[in-house]
């Protein structure tokens, strides 16, 4: 792959996350991918006769009403995936937007392939009791080189959900030592013998994470409880009293709602400001993502997230920024908050999906609680995916493609709000993430109707919200695909008229 | 290694998981380990120079508090782990009893260099939407031949934790749907508003998960309200106002104390009815460790667990056997709860460490949520683990691990309990796990010194409860590293009298 850096990714390399390339479009579909497919190519309607057979058998053991595709991924390659008959699509949706560099990366099956990996994989390390020899320098090589701006520590979990947890976890913790007269203030007995019983004041159901209204964060018992994203997510799950503010709900285009937008932004931080004073059990962090993305990708204006991060700092609650979707490239930042120009940074920073792995950064050691075998686990992450994640940088970092996806997602947004916008009135509706990438995202009046169109087309595309059609192509996705994904919008769009 | 079959392990190979090997005790240290150490070599005290100087300077970017030893993977092999200085210890606790077969163990490198692992790090699948073709396949020929008598599904998650949570859930929506009136009864509008706000009906706050004093079910919201068994693992974590039952707490021997341990079966058995009618949050499930592990080994009789299953299933709520430490063959069963003799098998039998995959095996399809999307995360486990699993189950297999596991484990039990106990008196205190396999635990007076003392001496070990030194060896345990490990608990007791 390095042989085949084009000149703009060579200026890329140059200037790392920050500029852009100057010309990033003259790349040719996969310049990124050898043997990648020219474009998509459908055998069969959806689900083919074979994945149907599959799928019905995989049932007597696997729950498969969540299926969408069955997938042979000895195919599928580059930006696309082969499905069990042989159909082959273009993906834009990339495994619930966690793939980044796309299918059989040559790059990361070498790194799959190292006696490194080799060991993490079967001579798996309780990485808290026995960690590697060589610990600091993956992290230092892999992990930490990512971190966002002021942060420069990390504690690594396995997934979207534990890595929110955790840092909910680190939150509660720091609060309530600074409750009991600071950090190594000791317990009383009363708060040992009432831990044991889930009970006040050993237990902290005096405190809480305020999260928003359309947030999701994760669906385990307590990240579950800050994730308000729809009612199947949530119901039949105890839940804890915790409180939720509304999110701003942007009006477009932004540039002919700018008041009312504003005055929407300044009612929601009025009410994170109440809860913040008045909830009665008291917010120890306040977690919020970038862009609500399974919530249906729901955006805020930088000065709002400032703004938010100031209310935070002013009231002595932690400020979490949930990354896990928006994290690793795809906003056209390598991190999402860095469209924010904070000068403070966040206090935690959470990860997992295109990162493969997953936790959050720091930077205060005072989010270590104050004694061991507080915040711990048995494997406390897996360095398999460690690993990967350095592999997953060093390709980034080598092609420019944080740049290289800020450009083709101003590409992509331009052709959809000036020409397949004005042709399918209705249908590219609240069109969303201009200067974001390709974090790009519109509703549609019959939007499940609209993905089958999409995806019979040969491009796989999914949504989130009620109506909302989200792209998230992967970090290789160039302007050819971009073309292949507009026809197929713009065929979609007609068949829809 | 199959070159490597002694007689009795051939023996073993034909009578798979029931018989024991004839002879299986006249294998010398490393017959199924080539190029193992012939014992223990300590070249510094612990922890050496080079090991204090990087865990100094690791400690920038990770929390180094929990460090026990710190590891050099490319050295460890077998029963053998080897540190930072060059310390070559005998591992008689194996990552917190998750690793299985051992460090660098080639039948599994094998498995870890094929192109399917290749495959499942680097294109890794959203497993819910996005299945691999072969899912089936994998799950028949891995996870699913290992499956408790009686049940013959799974579901995939990532760690014990979310593997019990997910447990959980499960219990949570079958129970609701039973009391909605049935598995396809619609929600009400109230239920869809309220879950939005955490607040009952929607979320079921009135319902809870019933589990033990002293037990360890993990330490994420939900599962840590079920955790029991130190404050410092739940002390300023908000938890669940969810009911916990004394365990029996037996004396030993267990011959001498039989009516006092039947009396407090009995009286453990009758809170757990108490609370499953009476208490204020309904209990949807029972859980329960076959024994109780981070808590400090707490046994109980096999009748104690039939009448248990019993009473869960008079009360119409679901048993959830936790066999995260326990399971893989340890006990000299491949599941623990093999050995009580159920009539009725458990709901749900939750799986993590030693399996290395993680995840809870079912059969009642109700168990799976009436509706897609309820019960979903975007990996839902990680197939690496899954293929690794498969290759550690044929090894157990075809050498007769868990049979292995077993007549070594008497061997132990019986030298302990007949050599070390008498000689040394006080400090082999209420020696439980016999007919366990090498599940074996005695508590000392002394432990975290006694622990340090063996350590020094080559042989690494660890603690559980407030006293006791558990045995966790791995199933490729032989008589020779038993001997090794008998000396060092000997010389270890000589200077601690």
């Amino acid at each position: 792959m390095a042989s085949r850096l084009t000149q703009s990714a060579s200026a890329a390399l140059l200037c790392a996350r920050v500029c852009r390339p100057a010309h990033p479009l003259h790349r040719t579909i996969s310049s990124f991918v050898p043997g990648e497919p020219e474009r998509p190519s459908m055998k069969t309607t959806l689900p083919g006769p074979v994945s149907q057979a599959k799928i019905a058998s995989l049932t007597d053991v696997f729950d498969t009403r969540n299926v969408s595709l069955l997938t042979d991924y000895r195919k599928s390659i580059g930006n696309y995936i082969v499905d069990g008959d042989g159909n082959i699509l273009l993906d834009a949706f990339a495994q619930i937007a966690s793939i980044p560099i796309g299918y059989a990366n040559t790059a990361l099956l070498a790194a799959a392939s190292t006696p490194e990996m080799m060991r993490a994989i079967v001579s798996r390390p309780a990485l808290g009791n026995f960690p590697p020899t060589d610990l600091e320098d993956v992290l230092r090589t892999g992990l930490l080189r990512a971190a966002p701006p002021g942060l420069d520590k990390v504690f690594t979990a396995m997934a979207g959900s534990d890595a929110n947890e955790t840092a909910y976890k680190a939150a509660f913790m720091w609060k309530r030592q600074q409750e009991r007269g600071g950090y190594n203030a000791p317990f009383t007995a009363d708060e040992l013998e009432s831990s044991m019983d889930n009970a006040a004041p050993g237990a902290a159901n005096g405190l809480s994470i305020l999260s928003f209204k359309g947030g999701f964060h994760g669906r385990l018992f307590g990240s579950l409880s800050t994730t308000r994203s729809k009612p199947i997510h949530k119901l039949d799950i105890p839940a804890f009293d915790w409180p939720q503010a509304p999110f701003p709900s942007l009006k477009y285009p932004l540039d002919e709602n700018e008041s009312e937008n504003k005055a929407a932004e300044q009612l929601s931080l009025a009410a994170v400001e109440d809860l913040l004073v008045h909830y009665h059990n008291k917010p120890a962090a306040v977690v919020v993502e970038p862009v609500q993305s399974e919530g249906g990708d729901n955006h805020a204006s930088a000065s709002f997230f400032r703004d938010l991060r100031a209310l935070t700092a002013k009231h002595n609650v932690l400020f979490i920024v949930d990354e896990v979707q928006t994290g690793v490239g795809a906003t056209g930042k390598f991190w999402a908050h860095e469209h924010w120009g904070l000068t403070t940074p966040p206090d935690m920073v959470t990860f997992s999906k295109k990162a493969q792995a997953a936790g959050f950064f720091y930077k205060n050691a005072e989010l270590r609680p104050n004694l061991p075998y507080r915040q711990f686990n048995t494997w406390m992450g897996d360095p398999v995916r460690s690993l990967l994640f350095r592999a997953i940088y060093e390709q980034i970092e080598e092609h420019g493609l944080v740049a290289h996806t800020a450009a083709v997602g101003d590409y992509l947004y331009g052709e959809i709000a000036t020409k397949l916008a004005p042709k399918h009135t209705g249908q590219f509706e609240n069109l969303r993430g201009q200067g974001m990438g390709t974090f790009i995202a519109f509703d549609h009046p019959d939007r499940d109707a609209f993905l089958r169109k999409v995806k019979a087309l040969g491009v796989n595309v999914g949504g989130s919200g009620e109506t909302t059609v989200r792209l998230r192509p992967m970090l290789i996705f160039e302007k050819g695909h971009a073309d292949i994904l507009l026809e197929a919008l713009d065929k979609a769009a007609s068949a829809s008229a």
